[in-house]
């Protein structure tokens, strides 16, 4: 058989540079490919799965910002009534890949159109063989609208279809983990509406009681057998269509979502069959249409493109893509996901992955995302200081996995898949997320010079986080320093340490940042200063005490040598060092850590004085940045996937370009691949910024040196040119690489930047 | 692998004689089987679908008496939260056929003891290997209580078993029929109790707002780490437990039903809970060991043991066990209906196949459940006058479907699964229920001598079907005959026709009988008479009239021969034979049918004329008997399963005893061997009932002539012995036939009866 895409759907995708494309099925991939294949428009996301089920799946539909918590330990993104399911049946036999034989199955992701598009050929009992083909977008340009364009047609039969379209209440969160299964809301209403009208379900939180609407309608040119039903939970409509062999069937599927926080909970519905409405006088095509301008304008700006290695290439638009699309212009309430809006896992809670690893992405390429990601940290300030005076300190403390209000969102204990649980100390012992917020905000500002942020909002947080460090830290009156004591750094398999190093240079860094800034204000802008010292009864004193801290803090390292000890006492750990590697160039677990408490050795989880190498660049001279580079790489098992990338970008540093564009391209390949083999999850979006911050940072040498513009590129061999737009302080410049490094301003005022160290007007 | 049962299964087992095994899972069988393990104790019934799940399955929880109509086109049983499911995990791998490999399978169905046993080898993608075996009844001993002993082997791992127990709230009726989809029901309350008293979830039905509640527990030694959480319409209870490698783990999980109908709403929870806490106090074994002692007494009253044929034997044990699971002796309001309590086809209801077919096996074997169901249809006599008052006729006419409250329930539709609706005029034509109802009244009474019954309900429901009957007769002047026009007869592909002969035949029985009854009642006992006079205002001039009707009733025949016509005008149809025959000795549809219509010939579905020559035997001599046996057998196709049993008894009849044998060879298997090919919506009643009446009435030669007992058998050469006991006017006699044939009285005063034509006492 000679099983296709139909020319309709064929010439709707875009080149194949642009497409990740999936020809098998196999059943032990589905669900980390659900992760790859999700869409997300900013406003909510739904995972790649099967419109019509699938015995092997996780759907979720989430909302960013729609959290509950319940019987489970944290607030987590609530699992939606699913919108996109829609049944097709023939004469009892359900068309899906458990009931019928799959002869053909093609999933396409089609990153420049922001589309999922998917056939597939499906032959039943009686030999009747059905193509399907989907085209699916949450659209940018209507963001509580999500469209579903099913094609259909019978191969060699001519038979009834019957349908059913469905808003799916009956969901849970965790639905395959029976001892983490969850439900998050109640269906309050569920109502068949009429022909015209489709079908409405509402629902609410159980916690906070925030309704959720969701209304769905199928278009087609034949109205006529439609039934309407309310099934418990479950919203259905079924309609029956007449198809002819050969002949191709269209159905338009549109769903729509309002939350409370978008309108009042008495205008939900009405909202809902308003955008549909909408939807159904455009169309699916004018609506798509739309949907891919925005999507142009976004790729105008965030595209990398790299002359000579296609694959990483689109490996690496596959990463852009995820971010982009999951960043929210429009909404300052809500952060991003570790797992964006992709998984379960994590619940939708932000980390310090969004300032570390994400917000440069948004900072140089969507200011305006980025700054919705600075004001959501300033909006929960008050939650920080109220988490910093739980815990006995001054200022504010940021928690180390926040969702819509701000309280720590980490549990205090981990329940483990043999239901045995254990304290978990990670929201007491990873401190250092209080100044990845701060650095935060001293990268967004002195990227877009968005002064006027730092003067109403991020100036309060600079001061209220460089209080909590002041607060934190304990006098060593023995060696006359200071120290931060029982933390984790970075690495979480040294848990916990006294005085991480990271964590110490970092709170260094938020307190010297503030008094230099404060001081700063109070010289050359006295009325903000005054207003803040007010606000947040902050006297000179105070902060003037800070200077002994800075200069006394304790920073540990080697004696004999140039390297920096991790953590005081890391040196005096059993040395295991990494000797093999497996097919995929991925360090094997070293035979020595066998029957040992990791603990014990000085094999790590991830890049952490690498990281912190990476974030203070300034601090350290090239000898020291490659003597504990290669140091610690041999001792990094990359167990995070926070962790490649940082190695990529500082594998250039210290002019280990291999090693630098074999991380990259792991970290690129990090989800495509699955190669953490936790892919099912969801995506991970750290990884995503930092494969875009090693592409532009690393190899496009991109940096920022005291608000200054420098660009030190060094491509790999291989590629024959880089190009990709950033924003900078107001302009857009545009960056070619190839044996010439030419840069143009699009947008903004004139320029001076360096290249290469030589200062160019642009 | 050597995969068996347990020991402790195994050692449950009846002799193999008494059970119905399964070895292989066809997924094209799964719901048939689902239909043949169906388990009933009167009360409830629950098809055998697996606990744990599986893809291809349609499982239902009815509770005879709860109908409920809402969006379709009749009051039908309805689909009830499900009890009996439980689900297993093994680290996210649930254990089911779908989801593993099966080793091994095999399901037994203990006619005996009234158990549903099964074994279960799965293979997990880890090569984990788990056995999982099931023993489950409905209690006949406590019938709101089902229960389920689940026996857990992990074969060559240790792991951590993860079990969710539910109440499924989340059923609907016709589940694989999207067009026919329909929940009956809405969930009321979903609570989640205590680690001692499980799970209890609350429904009412959408017309009649009638709250039935179930409650499950779950028993295990280990009674740690338990979750209880309500999912929407889900009630359930999660736990986990520490399995090692070749121990054996016994979960023994109860589940019971009360409805409105048993006590009062506020009652409803506390009733289960109590029941549930008496199941707690007896134990498993306890509870099984009384169902046991329940069904022991049953069998010995209606087996029949067969001596040298053991396949046939077993399956007519078969058909006798669901038969007399499925009455009840304690509930008047509810009848049985065509299905069992096994599927949903037929909505529960009641046909004429309760009185020709099934009242004789419960009037002779279980009086008191005959008793029930002569009172169901006294106690909807008022319904059945509505609906000859609605159909423009006197008295009572009884419906073609009957549920709870008498009126019809035979939809005016049908619709077909290509959604085209026809009109349906099988409750408009097929009246000849109402004679059936008649029919039953006098041979229940007859055959039980329950004169009380007759007085107080039996003779109001005669003579109100003879009075309908009066006034449904047509005089037609031209012939003076009185005619029944515009009816359907048992063979429903003639449809309608004018003076169908079964019909009117019985139409003259009725009110010949209560003709003479009335008369008898007014000589003997005049108080009974002049009491149902004034309540039914009947005066004797009424019924006198009658006399003429039985005269002049038009019986239409061949004039030159002894050929009965089916109903006017049916010689005159073109006449096409069967001439071919299948492997299963079942007719070909003849090749002459193809392209016409076949109401158009001779062909018809099922007993008509050869039906009325059972039901009246006593109306035709032996020579018209033969003749028009084979004249209908060579155009009979057996459409309908209400078919085989009376052409086996008649073949008896006519002396063509391999024919008889093989009638009923088909009519036993018909369930089993799923030879009407419908086994997926459940088993056939009446067929069941045949098939008794096929043995007992026919091999057995048991007749009531007048209210003697007379006895005549006839066995197949093949068989040795042929012993059954029956009731008769308040003996309990048993019956062997081999060379000789013994009748012993085992209960009641002396009676006379004839055994091949001499009398005896006994």
């Amino acid at each position: 058989m000679n099983c296709r895409f139909s020319d309709y759907v064929k010439n709707i995708l875009s080149e194949k540079q642009w497409l990740i494309e999936e020809d098998k099925l196999e059943e032990n991939r589905l669900l980390s490919r659900e992760s790859i294949f999700s869409l997300s428009n900013g406003y909510m996301g739904v995972r790649g799965s099967f419109e019509e089920g699938c015995r092997v799946s996780l759907p979720t539909t989430f909302i960013n910002g729609i959290f509950d918590k319940s019987e489970t330990f944290m607030r987590e993104l609530v699992n939606l009534p699913s919108g996109i399911s829609i049944r097709f049946n023939i004469e009892k036999q359900r068309l899906t890949i458990d009931d019928q034989k799959v002869l053909y199955h093609k999933r396409v992701l089609d990153l420049k159109k922001a589309i999922l598009v998917r056939c597939v050929y499906l032959k039943d009992k009686d030999d009747r063989i059905t193509r399907l083909e989907f085209i699916r977008f949450l659209s940018r340009a209507s963001i509580h609208c999500g469209l579903d364009r099913i094609i259909i047609t019978p191969v060699n039969h001519s038979s009834i279809l019957e349908m059913e379209n469905m808003i799916d209440g009956g969901v849970v969160n965790f639905a395959d983990a029976p001892r983490f299964k969850v439900k998050h809301f109640k269906v309050t209403r569920n109502e068949s509406l009429t022909r015209k009208d489709g079908l409405y379900l509402e629902c609410k939180t159980r916690d906070d009681g925030l309704s959720v609407g969701c209304a769905t309608r199928i278009i087609n040119e034949d109205l006529n057998n439609r039934q309407f039903n309310c099934f418990g939970e479950i919203s259905s409509e079924f309609k029956d269509l007449k198809i002819t062999k050969g002949k191709t069937y269209v159905i338009d599927k549109y769903f729509v979502y309002y939350t409370q926080k978008d309108i009042a909970k008495n205008k939900l519905k009405k909202a809902c069959l308003e955008e549909l409405d909408k939807l159904n006088k455009r169309g699916f095509d004018k609506e798509l249409e739309r949907h891919i301008k925005v999507y142009e304008n976004k790729w105008k700006q965030a595209d990398i493109s790299i002359v000579n290695d296609d694959e990483l290439n689109k490996a690496i638009r596959f990463n852009i893509f995820h971010l982009m699309s999951t960043g929210k212009e429009f909404d300052n309430r809500v952060n991003i996901g570790s797992k964006l809006l992709s998984g379960e896992e994590y619940g939708g809670h932000a980390f310090w992955d969004t300032e570390m690893f994400m917000l440069p992405f948004f900072t140089y390429e969507f200011p305006d995302v980025a700054r919705n990601l600075e004001e959501y940290r300033h909006g929960l300030l008050n939650a920080a200081r109220l988490n910093a005076k739980k815990t006995g300190y001054k200022g504010a403390r940021y928690p180390w996995e926040s969702a819509d209000e701000g309280s720590e969102q980490c549990p205090d204990w981990t329940i483990y898949p043999d239901g045995h649980a254990e304290p978990c100390f990670v929201a007491k012992y990873e401190q250092h997320v209080t100044s990845a917020v701060a650095y935060g905000v001293v990268n967004y500002v002195s990227t877009t010079n968005d002064l006027e942020y730092l003067k109403n909002q991020g100036l309060e947080i600079l001061v209220e986080t460089a209080r909590f460090w002041a607060s934190r830290l304990e006098y060593n009156r023995k060696f006359d320093r200071y120290e931060i004591n029982d933390v984790t750094g970075p690495d979480e398999w040294h848990e916990p340490v006294n005085n991480n190093l990271y964590t110490n240079y970092l709170a260094r860094y938020n307190l010297k940042l503030v008094l230099d800034l404060l001081e700063n204000y109070r010289k050359n802008d006295r009325s903000t200063y005054n207003r803040l010292c007010k606000k947040i009864h902050l006297e000179r004193s105070e902060y003037v005490a800070w200077k002994e801290y800075i200069e006394k803090i304790y920073l540990p390292k080697d004696e004999n040598s140039k390297l920096l000890e991790q953590f005081e006492g890391y040196f005096k750990l059993k040395d295991v060092v990494i000797e093999e590697y497996d097919e995929n160039d991925w360090p094997i677990k070293p035979k020595a850590l066998i029957g040992i408490d990791r603990e014990t050795t000085q094999i790590i989880k991830q890049a952490d004085v690498v990281m912190l190498m990476f974030i203070l660049q300034e601090e350290f001279d090239l000898e020291t940045t490659v003597e504990n580079y290669h140091y610690y790489e041999a001792r990094t098992l990359h167990g995070s996937s926070l962790s490649p990338s940082i190695y990529a970008i500082m594998g250039l540093r210290v002019n280990d370009d291999s090693k630098a564009y074999r991380y990259l391209s792991r970290a690129a390949n990090l989800d495509l691949k699955d190669l953490q083999g936790n892919g099912r999850e969801g995506l991970h979006g750290a990884n995503m910024g930092g494969v875009w911050q090693t592409v532009v940072f690393g190899f496009g040498g991109v940096s920022n040196i005291d608000g200054t513009l420098h660009i030190n590129p060094k491509l790999p061999d291989k590629w024959k040119e880089l190009k990709f737009r950033i924003n900078f302080q107001n302009r857009c410049l545009e960056i070619t690489i190839n044996k010439k490094i030419s840069v143009r301003r699009i947008k903004g005022k004139k320029i001076n930047i360096f290249v290469k160290g030589r200062k160019r007007a642009i």
